[in-house]
C-alpha cells in the first residue's frame, strides 16, 4: 500500500458517519425521472449531487440542462501528464410499483444487516456517491488526484436516456478523455467482484400485419381472406429454429466466433442452470445449441418477440378474422455485427416470407451498439489489480447481455474504451421493492476506485 | 295462385299502412341484448312483441322467462292432420358503435328508396315481423292457418344465446314438430332469392403459454429462456401450412367430401372474387386450394387465429421477454366433423409441438355442430316453389360458412329438418351503422311464407 493510500484508509475509517449521513439524504428524494410529477424531485437530486460534488472538491461542477433532466458536470484536471478519466454515473432512479412489496417506504432510508435499504440505494446513487468520496478522500488527504477525471451524471437514464447523446455531442470540448469508466453495473453471483467488459448492442423493430380493412366475422369470411394473426404467427415463427438459433438469412455473417481464451474465460465461471431455472420459475433454460448459458447471454445474438398483439383478447369468444396483427421483435447483437445492417437483414427475411393475402410493414424502433473491451486493456488490468487489493480475490470478467446506451455512446461517439466498474450485490433488487446495497460492497467500492486512480496515474500503456 | 291465397292478396295490399307502422313501432325499441343498461328496453320489446301476436290471432302467447332475457313464444295447432313447424327468429339487435356513422339515429326509423332504416330492420326484427303478419293475414281472411306453427323468437341471439338451449330443454313439451324454420339469413349476391341449407359448426379454443414468473429483462436473459411469445408463434404456425390448408393431424378425416352434384351447384353461383376482395379491402382472397371461394366457406373447414397477446404492446419499446403469450383460435366446422372429436385433435396437436422451456395450455371455450338439409328435402322444394312464386326466379342454394347456435340446437337436440328462409338484402349493414331491409323482401317474405304454409298444409312427403 503507498503512503498516499494509507493516510486515505485513515480518512475513510473516520469519516464513515457523514459518509453515510450524505449517502441517505440523497437516496431520501425522489427522483423518479420516468414520472412528470417528480421533476422537481429530480431537480432537487441534480442540486444536492452538485453541492455534494463541490464539496468534494471538485471543480467546474454544473447542473446542465437537457430538453428533459439536467446532467450533472464535475471535473479536476490538475494531474499533468496524467490520463483524463470520464466516469459514468445517473442520479434518477426507476418507479417504486407495487408499492406494498416495500417493506419500509422506499424513500426512507434503512440499514439492516450490513446492507441500505432504498430505491437508488444501489441503482445507481450509490455507485455515483461512492466515487465523490474516492475522490474527496484523495483531495482532503493529499490535496490532488492522480488522474484527471471528468464526472458525467445522468437524470434520465431509467427513461431512456432520450437526451443523453444529444447532450454528450453539444458538450464534446469537455469530454475529451482517454477512457471512460461506468459504474452502473455489479458483481458476479455470490458476490465476487466482477468487471463487465462487454455489452450487447440492440436492434428493436416492429411488424405490422394488415388485413381486412376492419375485423370480419369468422365463420362468413373463414376460408376466403389471409388471415393476418396467422400471418403474424407464420413471419414470427419463420425468423427463429425450433432450437433457438436466429433463421434471419446472413444473421450470424458479421458475429465474431468466441476464442479459445474467451470460451476459457467463460467456462471458469460457476453458473447454476437450474438455480437460475427456479428463481425465474422456468422447467428448464433454453437457448442456442453448442454454447454455455454465460456465453449465450454475453456473447451470442439473440432474437426474441417482445410483445405481441391482434384481434380479440377478452373473456369468451369473439369469432373474427382481426383486421390486423403487430409484434415486437428484437435482437441483442454481439461483435462485430453492425444494427443498421442487422435490422436490414430482419426486414428483408421478413418480407420475403411474407404470406399472400396481407400487407405486412417492418420498422426500426430503436438500435445500439454493442461494447467489449478486452481482458488485456490496462484500463481492465488496473482495475482487476485495485478489486482484488480490496476484496481479496481476482474479478471474473462477465459480457452481459444488456446495452447501456451510456457505455455504446461513449465507444461509438467519442471512441473512448469503456471499463464497466461497478459494485452492486448480484441480488441488489435494483428495479424492484426493496432494493438495497451491500456497505461493505459500497465502502469497497471507495477504496477501490482509490486504488485505481492511483494505477491509472502511472500511465495507460 | 288458390282463392285463398287471391284474398290474402288483397288483405295484404289493403294492410301495407298498418303493416309499416307496427314494423317502426317495434323498431323504435332499442332492444341492445348484450349492454345491460338496455335490459328494460329488451323487455319492453317482448311485450310488444307478444302483443303483437296475440294481435295476429296467434294463440298461447306468452313472454317465458329464462336467466337472461325472456323468449316470446305463440302457436297456432289447429290444422289437424297438417304438419308442425317450429318458427325461430330473434327480436333482440347488435349494438349500434360507432354511433356517428349513422345517417340517422339507429333507433328512428326512416323509410328512403324503397328502403327502411333503423337497427334491427333485417337483423331479424323485420323478419319476425314479416311472419307474424304472413300468420295474420291468413287468420283475418280464411280463419285458419293450414299448417299448424310454434314460433320461438329469441331475445338473446346477439348476445351469445347464452340461455336458450336450456329453455329448450325446458319446454321440450310444447316444441313437438316435425320442421324447424328459421328467419335469420338472407339473400345472395344481387337479391337473388336464396335458401340456405347449410351451416358450418365451430370449436372455439384458448392456447395459454406460460414461461417465467415474470416478465424478464431481454438482455439479461435473452438466450438464456424459452420465450413464451416466439413459442407461441411457433405453435400457431404449426397448425396451418402455408397454402391454407390446415395442418393439425386428422383434421380431414370426418370432412365429408363434396360429391359431383353438390359441387356444380356451387359452380352455378355467380360470385365475384375481386369484388368481395375490394369490399373488404384485401389485395387478393385466400383459402385452401382446389376450392371456389363460395366452396371453402359453406363446405370446408378453417382454422383462425381470432386473437393473440402477450408482453409489451405499448408505443416505442420495452426490453422484455413476456413472462406469457396466449390466443383464441377457432375451427369452423363442415359435415361429418365432430366438435368434440376436433379439439382433442387440436389439443393434442398443440402439445405435440409444444417448445421446450414453457407450459402450454388448450382449453375449449365453445363449440357448436354444423347443419345440413338436402336440396331435395320435402321441405327446401316447397320453401324454393314459394320463392320462385313470389320473387319470380327459382332460389340458389347456400351453405353458408358461420354458425347459428339455433339451427344447431334444433338440428341436434330436437332432431328437426331446419330450413333457413330469410329475405335480407345481401348487403344490409346488419352488425353495422345504417342497417336496412328492403320494403319489396320484406313484403315478398310475407307473400313466400304465405305461400309456403298452404304447400306445407298438403304434408311433407
Amino acid at each position: 500500500m503507498s503512503e498516499a493510500v494509507d493516510a486515505i484508509e485513515t480518512y475513510l475509517a473516520r469519516s464513515a458517519d457523514e459518509r453515510l449521513e450524505q449517502y441517505r439524504a440523497f437516496l431520501r428524494i425522489p427522483s423518479i425521472s420516468a414520472l412528470s410529477q417528480h421533476a422537481p424531485d429530480v431537480a432537487e437530486a441534480a442540486r444536492f449531487l452538485a453541492e455534494a460534488m463541490s464539496a468534494s472538491g471538485l471543480e467546474n461542477v454544473e447542473v446542465s440542462a437537457t430538453e428533459g433532466h439536467p446532467v450533472v458536470y464535475g471535473d479536476w484536471l490538475h494531474a499533468e501528464g496524467a490520463p483524463t478519466v470520464l466516469v459514468y454515473g445517473h442520479y434518477d432512479v426507476q418507479p417504486v410499483d407495487p408499492l406494498d412489496l416495500w417493506v419500509r417506504p422506499p424513500f426512507e432510508p434503512r440499514v439492516e444487516g450490513g446492507c441500505i435499504y432504498a430505491r437508488g440505494a444501489a441503482d445507481d446513487k450509490g455507485q455515483v456517491h461512492l466515487h465523490l468520496w474516492a475522490a474527496r478522500a484523495w483531495l482532503e488527504t493529499q490535496g490532488r488526484l492522480p488522474v484527471n477525471v471528468r464526472y458525467v451524471f445522468e437524470g434520465e437514464e431509467e427513461s431512456g436516456s432520450v437526451n443523453f447523446d444529444r447532450w454528450l455531442e453539444g458538450n464534446r470540448q469537455r469530454l475529451a478523455a482517454d477512457l471512460a469508466v461506468i459504474s452502473d453495473s455489479g458483481f458476479f453471483q455470490d458476490n465476487h467482484p466482477a468487471i463487465t467488459i462487454g455489452l450487447r448492442g440492440l436492434v428493436y423493430a416492429q411488424i405490422d400485419v394488415s388485413g381486412p380493412s376492419q375485423d370480419l366475422h369468422s365463420g362468413t369470411y373463414g376460408g376466403l381472406v389471409q388471415n393476418p394473426a396467422n400471418a403474424l404467427a407464420a413471419i414470427l415463427a419463420g425468423l427463429r429454429q425450433p432450437d433457438g438459433r436466429v433463421a434471419v438469412a446472413g444473421f450470424y455473417d458479421e458475429v465474431r466466433e468466441l476464442s479459445q481464451q474467451e470460451r476459457s474465460e467463460f467456462a471458469r465461471l460457476v453458473f447454476d442452470d437450474a438455480r437460475l431455472a427456479a428463481d425465474i420459475g422456468v422447467p428448464e433454460l433454453f437457448g442456442e445449441p453448442g454454447f454455455g448459458s454465460l456465453e449465450r447471454r454475453g456473447a451470442r445474438p439473440t432474437l426474441d418477440v417482445n410483445g405481441l398483439w391482434g384481434g380479440f383478447q377478452g373473456e369468451g369468444s369473439k369469432t373474427i378474422i382481426p383486421a390486423h396483427a403487430h409484434a415486437k421483435v428484437s435482437c441483442r447483437l454481439v461483435p462485430d455485427m453492425d444494427p443498421k445492417r442487422t435490422f436490414q437483414l430482419l426486414r428483408d427475411h421478413v418480407l420475403a416470407s411474407a404470406p399472400p393475402g396481407v400487407e405486412v410493414d417492418v420498422w426500426l424502433i430503436n438500435d445500439g451498439l454493442w461494447s467489449l473491451t478486452g481482458i488485456d486493456h490496462p484500463a481492465t488490468e488496473a482495475a482487476a489489480t485495485a478489486l482484488e487489493a480490496v476484496f481479496g480475490e481476482p474479478p471474473v470478467y462477465l459480457r452481459e447481455g444488456g446495452s447501456i446506451p451510456a457505455a455504446a455512446s461513449f465507444g461509438a461517439m467519442l471512441q473512448l474504451p469503456v471499463v464497466l466498474l461497478g459494485f452492486t450485490p448480484p441480488d441488489d433488487h435494483a428495479h424492484s421493492p426493496n432494493e438495497f446495497m451491500r456497505l461493505d460492497n459500497y465502502e469497497g467500492g471507495i477504496r477501490t476506485i482509490v486504488r485505481y486512480w492511483e494505477a491509472l496515474g502511472s500511465g495507460l500503456d
